[in-house]
């Protein structure tokens, strides 16, 4: 009656183990996979969103649409709204068309006039028409703004998006510093901790101001480097070696909390942390960082892959009590979109061909379950068991990101084996 | 692959047409529902706490219990340490010793030492020794307070917690009125909208400190009945007659309102507050009132009730779409214990067999799939097949509290026949 997992004395379920032998035929499976996941980005996930998500009435995007596109609400999220504005403006240069362009300047100028509150906080939540319904207390909307405005004003060139975005940075960085504004209480039984999701996002956001090589770099700011080091000193923090595990929550120093917050793990989330990393050490060419990295991934899929049914876990103790999410069991699109990015990126920086073989397994596993191929799009929960638990397309968390980006991702990565 | 229940055109799953041939033999029954019920109250719920969960050393109780009682943490919140002085000061009056009052004592005095800060608000979450970690932007810490308060001033004889009890209660109604003081941010965007959990609160608040016919009944304030009457008035305005709805927002004035927020249903929720109201109906003497309240109870039972895999579900959406609520098809103990005393409670007040046979099949439901015959106690949260999904037995949310509530009213229910 009890699930495997949850037996205090079982092991954290381990993959199978990996073949060593490399992979045969890989050039078949390449280009397979390639045109897999191209027909599904511009055939599928990329129409959907065009044709049921752009508010011509009243600028923005749509963000509750259930599995046929119809909607079953109309606020508007802010997080959803700035990563789909920097989606379609990545797309705009990479594949994509003046139609994407155009879309992103939906979604650009609605936040620019809504999102932002007099007090400079970015808002949560808005209504169709942008008046504000939510206000979080943590930096996240303030960062995928900086993410929106940057790549909007790399496809668009236009200059104002360019200053927000940079302006909104600093923000970022002050509220970092000094949370106050947030309003969080502050008190005195409160454990000294430090959350992965923060160096995680501010190394993510100066990999976007920085942009790719050759692109603007946003005036290559003498504090990005800074930043990076100092994130990704953080960011290791969380990585237990000895056990192989990434912690969402550690004391400032790296040492483990021992509480349900502290042994908290999300693969999925250890595994974006992991390829974030091993972006900034294939850039600078840090090899024991790009290790580092790796070995973070390997033990999160370890810990997170479910041996009865398939797919990655979302919550987990790192004792093997029961997390206290109640969610934990189910199975969600964006840990998956993650690891299909991070497995292949692993692939494609060791050439080990046990890599290959967890790409393969993952996103196997995930194109069987998540797409819906009579309405496009993915659904975004799944049940342990592999069954959809929300026919919802887009929700308060789940836009126009996750999907396209490790499609468009993990095309680029396949597409990079033809310059070897 | 989809549930049932998401299908958009599919009605929300009604239970079986109910048999209106009175109940062949029901003595037989009651007897052994009230053995069933005792001896799962006085066998295996009140042991496992008062082995496991009394802090003798720092006060209080922990409240993050194991399977099997281990703790998997120390911290302690603020509603479930309230709600465990509140039950262990009932049962030290209906069946309990003095071993019940001293367990009510430990939990009395951490709280009235370390519940409530220098600002006059009460913490939802507090260390072992009682240093403050969290604290809500809602009045529930401070409303499960002042039900512990009364009823251990009620069962110790200790005038200083009568007091305290209506000290807070004054607090409560002030923030009720003006919840500025709570932090909520109040934004432009926002729609007027009214929650049930708040006069449900307030109604249950009232009855606690009113207290049983003949006991003390806290000064009797002359504000008790307007109380009552206004929350009543407030809680029917969420009753949607014409499809036998219960939401959980409502517009001030009771109209529906067209979001995922304003669509939101929750069946466990819902019987509560109609027996919170069958109640009161019943005290004073109002039988539309009482009809009112079995129709919304029918209403969130027939909406509730998992056609598939029996039991209620945790959420769902008015009009049919998926609740955005991940946990929305679990199955959570408190749901199914406040299905047990209202269907009960309707039964005694009806004298219908077809509630006898709603409790019988809920109960038994309940008490095929929640207690663990082997450690003691019950599990909280069961998948929608009914497995168990999390193995705690007290949670951050889950404490002394729903299942003796059920297992003690119900037991009362039942003993109270034997009187007509």
């Amino acid at each position: 009656m009890i699930h495997g997992a949850l037996l205090k004395d079982a092991p954290l379920s381990p993959s199978p183990p990996l073949a060593q032998e490399p992979v045969t035929e890989p050039t078949l499976d390449l280009d397979r996979w390639r045109r897999r996941l191209s027909n599904e980005l511009w055939g599928s996930v990329v129409p959907f969103w065009m044709e049921h998500s752009l508010d011509r009435e009243l600028g923005g995007y749509f963000n509750l649409l259930d599995r046929d596109g119809g909607r079953f609400g109309d606020d508007k999220h802010v997080w959803l709204q700035g990563r789909q504005v920097w989606m379609l403006s990545k797309l705009f240069g990479d594949g994509g068309d003046e139609r994407h362009l155009e879309a992103a300047r939906l979604g650009a100028e609605f936040l620019r006039e809504h999102a932002v509150g007099p007090d400079g906080r970015a808002y949560f939540q808005l209504r169709r028409d942008g008046a504000p319904v939510g206000i979080q207390r943590k930096i996240f909307s303030e960062c995928f703004l900086v993410m929106a405005y940057a790549e909007y004003a790399r496809a668009s060139g236009d200059a104002t998006y360019r200053v927000l975005a940079l302006e909104l940075f600093d923000r970022v960085l002050a509220l970092v510093d000094d949370p106050t504004p947030l309003g969080r209480p502050v008190l005195a039984g409160q454990r000294p901790a430090q959350d992965l999701s923060v160096p995680m996002i501010l190394l993510n956001l100066v990999a976007e101001l920085r942009g790719a090589p050759g692109s603007d770099t946003f005036a290559d700011r003498p504090d990005y480097d800074d930043i990076e080091r100092r994130c990704v000193a953080r960011m290791l923090r969380h990585f237990d070696r000895g056990r192989g595990l990434v912690r969402e929550q550690v004391a400032p120093d790296g040492t483990p909390i021992d509480s349900p917050e502290g042994r908290l793990l999300n693969p999925g989330h250890a595994v974006e942390a992991a390829w974030f990393l091993a972006e900034v050490a294939h850039r600078v060419g840090d090899a024991g960082l790009e290790a580092d990295a790796f070995a973070m991934m390997e033990g999160a899929l370890d810990a997170g892959w479910d041996a009865e049914h398939g797919g990655l876990l979302y919550f987990l103790d790192a004792d093997g009590f029961s997390p206290t999410q109640l969610e934990w069991s189910m199975k969600l699109w964006w840990p998956h979109c993650e690891a299909m990015i991070g497995t292949l990126m692993a692939w494609r920086r060791t050439g080990e061909a046990r890599w290959w073989e967890r790409f393969d397994r993952i996103a196997s596993w995930t194109m069987d379950h998540f797409p819906d191929p009579e309405h496009g799009e993915w659904f975004g929960y799944l049940t342990r068991e592999g069954e959809v638990s929300q026919r919802f397309k887009a929700g308060p968390y789940k836009g126009f990101f996750h999907v396209p980006r490790a499609l468009w991702m993990c095309e680029r990565l396949l597409a990079s084996v033809d310059a070897d």
